[in-house]
């Protein structure tokens, strides 16, 4: 897989962001990939808040959500991926590419919300992160809500 | 995206570790997209020792594939999930899950060489981090030759 996709990013350019955005079906397959991953460790944050909780579950989880948000995920949507199949048909609205303002509105608030999730997530207290737990979740579907079609 | 999964985990089971896996479905596609999220990372180092240095550029990839070589992802492959299918048909062979001893050692490798690479990122030294990613991108082979089938 990974010298698949760098064979396959090589192809396209060898110089700086434009080329880590590698073809559009790579850009739309590993945004696709890091959104899911995220919702993995979601799932076990809730998991966690639900049932028995291990703090050392919900930081890895946190952590993952922290390092994909501050990641810089917006280089993967360049032109062209407005329509287009990663593992399968991107869900994106039109207006993710137009309304500039709007997605920088819901992408720091995410942003701000999965650092404090790691923050909390490290003190081991279950009812705060249940609390943050809602705060990020929000962020997650204020997004879906304005941008992602639905299924 | 998220409330589907998180449904389909709570069809399954309420508790701990064994619930985080969700469907056998869910931890293939999950693990699927958490090593194609770490491909991409990967792919961002690449084209970054390759091409113009970005130090900002590295460290955000590296802490990616950081927090997902730490998140405890032996737990995305719970027993009937030798096959399936996630976003596509699992590729892991059989030997995953009798060569308990094999599967070991290449996971503290990848894990021991990824926590590397972040700490090398750190510094921005560009040739540290060019010859850190020859031994991390080792270990991802060394895992994909011993227990991943070829397409």
């Amino acid at each position: 897989m990974k010298s698949k996709l760098l064979l396959a990013l090589l192809a396209v350019s060898l110089t700086g962001t434009a080329a880590a955005q590698g073809k559009p079906e790579d850009a739309i397959k590993w945004r696709q990939s890091a959104y899911t991953t995220m919702g993995w460790s979601m799932a076990r944050i809730k998991m966690n808040v639900e049932g028995t909780y291990n703090k050392d579950d919900v930081i890895k989880a946190a952590n993952v959500i922290q390092a994909i948000a501050n990641s810089g995920m917006g280089a993967l949507y360049p032109a062209g991926t407005d329509k287009g199949t990663g593992w399968e048909d991107t869900r994106v609205k039109p207006e993710f590419f137009t309304n500039k303002e709007g997605v920088g509105k819901v992408a720091m608030a995410f942003n701000k919300e999965a650092n404090e999730m790691a923050k909390v997530a490290a003190t081991g207290d279950a009812a705060a992160v249940k609390e943050q737990f809602g705060k990020l979740g929000g962020t997650c579907k204020g997004c879906h809500d304005d941008f992602k079609a639905k299924k």
